[in-house]
């Protein structure tokens, strides 16, 4: 096994105990980089360099013995729209063409601190406003889409160019490219993680997410991650949750709730199968699971589109008033019929979001985690505009993607996506557990035990190898 | 000195030592109702068989040595946007004629459970928006308007016909009329007092508040109406700050910001000698003066009518639609102006509302309170439109009026009116006190200082006589 391939926990037991070098294990992921990228192109910019000089130092100072836990000397990867001084961030846009922030988002700067290893920034939809992520490529099949807008940073994990990568996830931007690509994605609790020096997109419902190879990965990542910063007015002061809990395959006295409708409405057989045989497979783990009735339903979509569109709009004002020729169509479009919208219709999204959230806290008095579909299909080709569902009606591949993921951000819960399987061409096929506000530790239980008892037809993701390869 | 006349604290001082019976209180101020409405008219309803009742039954409890608190047998008003079951609640607008509700507002409920007695349901603006009340007088001048929105509430303690009223404060509706009519008011926290069973006006701004005749009463008042209430989502869980101080005269160790410019610009010259008057004497007290610059004034009457403007249209959005005739002009015209306001335009007041709250959440690291006059001017006259100021610029009546409370429904951060004398004319000047989050006891304690030392001079309020009969 190539260092490359190894999980972020596997690799950081090494280099702890000396036995991989930084070094050796950054070499190894821009090795994979140079192997893959003509192909994927995960990648908006590598910094190959950069990254080699901050390998050389994590080995100097672990060989010290400052060493300064499990990110130290782990190459990384980082969505384009998150700042790191130095190194250009753009967003995906030509309306940020060669733009170098000179300061650290506070992503960049929590991870530097912890001695990890940017490698690069990786591609996104433009400024996070899609589920395509056009630039790159799914790893499982040249013609699939990698999804979005984290796109990049999914296929930089699943392909093996970054131990681990961070994303943004406003209505699925983590999850959906991690459920397409095979990958750990966590979105936490709305203000866990700070946003200072992240691109907005929606700034009520944007949330900062690890994407790793493994659930243990992802708590590694949280709990590095998270923390107060007044630099985001909405980030928690409270104290943040318990990440770092050791795995135990006992989930005796978690409830888990399945939905009866909307997230498995509209979902393709292979998919709610592979769900329905994860939750079978928690309850052998001691799990109880019990139905439960998703609320307030119709309201979803409508909250979503009338929370995102203005905000996305208003964040982009100026641009739009000055450079909108620079935007891509599908952005330029959205951005503007946000800006028509009324103050009133996006006051109603906003009561509607008030009593979403307060119904979806109701259901966690009888519940832990709510076992769910990530996505209701497998990656979509590249140019796939349409979904079709058997009973004759058609949806967009957007809307396909953002349905059973954007209730987490409409109402800021926790949710975490796990592959567990394929469907029949090959494709990724996700779990995803939701939990009540700051109930973290329930989803990474529920996910550990999972990931730590997986059967071995369902093992996965195993060897980050690109399929033409395989 | 007749029963109506006592203050909240004095009353009660008599009824728990069943010196003054809650009957013959009650009876007070409904013969002084009697004598005054035909002039004052600050009452929508006045429930004089129901009050009756209630002192009935508060007079056997205390008799019975089941004594509530100070509260226990108190004549009271409530703004009439405030539900009462059973009592007609019609906002002064004909979209809400004849309404009677079948469930009390939590006001209600908690002032009834303090064993209170209402005496009548006081007149509003239409729906609290506006700062006129134009079917009330104020009892200073039968000319004079009594302010609003809170208009009734403050007439009614004024002239004596309820030993305390409760009102709400959106941009200054408690404020403006307790300072235009010579009462104490207090808008809390945001948060504190929870607005279940209040009509909105814009959710984000409204506060409950009480009127009273010294800041002591205010306190007692306060004390009775904190508490959570999950059926306001906005209301604060954590415990409400002490409010039962004890007067204390001595200032030592308070620190009093005097503004240097915005709170003193456009600001008559009576009023502006008064409150600085009134902030010396704080420093013959003790306290500790100190300049302050307030931050981003300019941004502050934007930001309120972005804010407020859209969430009143979307609160009334029903009513335009099918009833848009019922409303007085002034209002539907206000409501007609949000409907049309673009959300990007809404959204940018509530992100300069963030930076606001924050640089003000700063000038309290510097200072406890903020001393500044409530108003700018004492009251308009009846009809008036518009305020002319010596160098020749004009502003509207409202704008005059909000224009130095708006700040505190702004940043949510609790908010003191004290008569502090008179102009020429004989009408009330009033000083503010604004405080940080949570920060009640500060404005409290200045307040309760201030009060039981003034000069005779400045004694005030006395006896409360309708001024046709002084």
């Amino acid at each position: 096994m190539r260092p490359h391939e190894l999980t972020l926990s596997a690799a950081a037991d090494a280099v702890a105990a000396k036995e991989l070098s930084p070094v050796e294990l950054t070499e190894s992921a821009l090795r994979r980089a140079e192997e893959t990228e003509g192909q994927l192109n995960a990648f908006a910019t590598v910094v190959a360099e950069r990254a080699r000089t901050a390998a050389k130092q994590a080995e100097q100072d672990i060989q010290a013995g400052r060493y300064r836990g499990p990110l130290h000397g782990i190459p990384f990867a980082l969505k384009d729209i998150i700042d790191t001084a130095g190194v250009p961030t753009m967003a995906g846009s030509r309306v940020w063409a060669d733009r170098v922030p000179d300061a650290d988002s506070t992503v960049s700067a929590r991870l530097e601190a912890a001695g990890a290893v940017l490698v690069g920034k990786t591609h996104t939809h433009e400024f996070a406003y899609g589920l395509i992520t056009p630039q790159t490529t799914n790893p499982w099949h040249p013609h699939r889409i990698a999804g979005g807008s984290s796109g990049g940073s999914a296929v930089a994990v699943a392909a093996g160019s970054a131990t681990f990568s961070v994303g943004t996830d406003t209505a699925g931007s983590v999850r959906v490219p991690s459920a397409l690509n095979g990958v750990v994605g966590l979105k936490p609790t709305y203000g866990l993680i700070s946003r200072h020096g992240v691109a907005p997109l929606s700034w009520s419902l944007d949330h900062v997410g690890p994407l790793t190879r493994s659930v243990q990965d992802a708590a590694l990542v949280l709990a590095a991650l998270t923390g107060p910063d007044p630099r985001d007015p909405a980030c928690l002061i409270s104290p943040h949750p318990h990440a770092g809990c050791g795995p135990s395959t006992d989930l005796r006295g978690l409830r888990v709730g399945v939905p009866r409708s909307y997230f498995f409405d509209h979902v393709t057989p292979e998919v709610a199968d592979r769900v329905h045989t994860a939750v079978d497979h928690l309850a052998r783990l001691g799990a109880t699971t019990l139905d439960v009735e998703i609320p307030l339903t119709a309201y979803l979509l409508p909250t979503l589109w009338g929370l995102m569109a203005p905000e996305a709009a208003s964040v982009h004002e100026a641009h739009l008033q000055h450079h909108a020729d620079l935007f891509g169509d599908d952005v330029r479009t959205l951005l503007e019929a946000g800006r028509l919208l009324p103050a009133v219709d996006h006051l109603r999204a906003q009561r509607s979001r008030t009593l979403i959230r307060r119904a979806w806290r109701e259901l966690f008095e009888t519940v832990d985690v709510i076992a769910t579909p990530t996505v209701a299909c497998t990656a979509a080709e590249r140019g796939q505009c349409e979904v079709r569902w058997p009973d004759g009606t058609t949806e967009t591949v957007t809307e396909t993607y953002v349905r059973l993921t954007s209730p987490a951000n409409i109402t800021g819960l926790p949710a975490l996506t796990i592959p567990v399987g394929f469907d029949d061409n090959g494709l990724p096929i996700a779990l995803q557990l939701i939990a009540d506000h700051l109930a973290e530790p329930d989803l990474l239980r529920a996910g550990l035990a999972y990931e730590s008892t997986r059967l071995p037809e369902e093992t996965f993701p195993q060897v980050r190898t690109f399929p033409a390869q395989r």
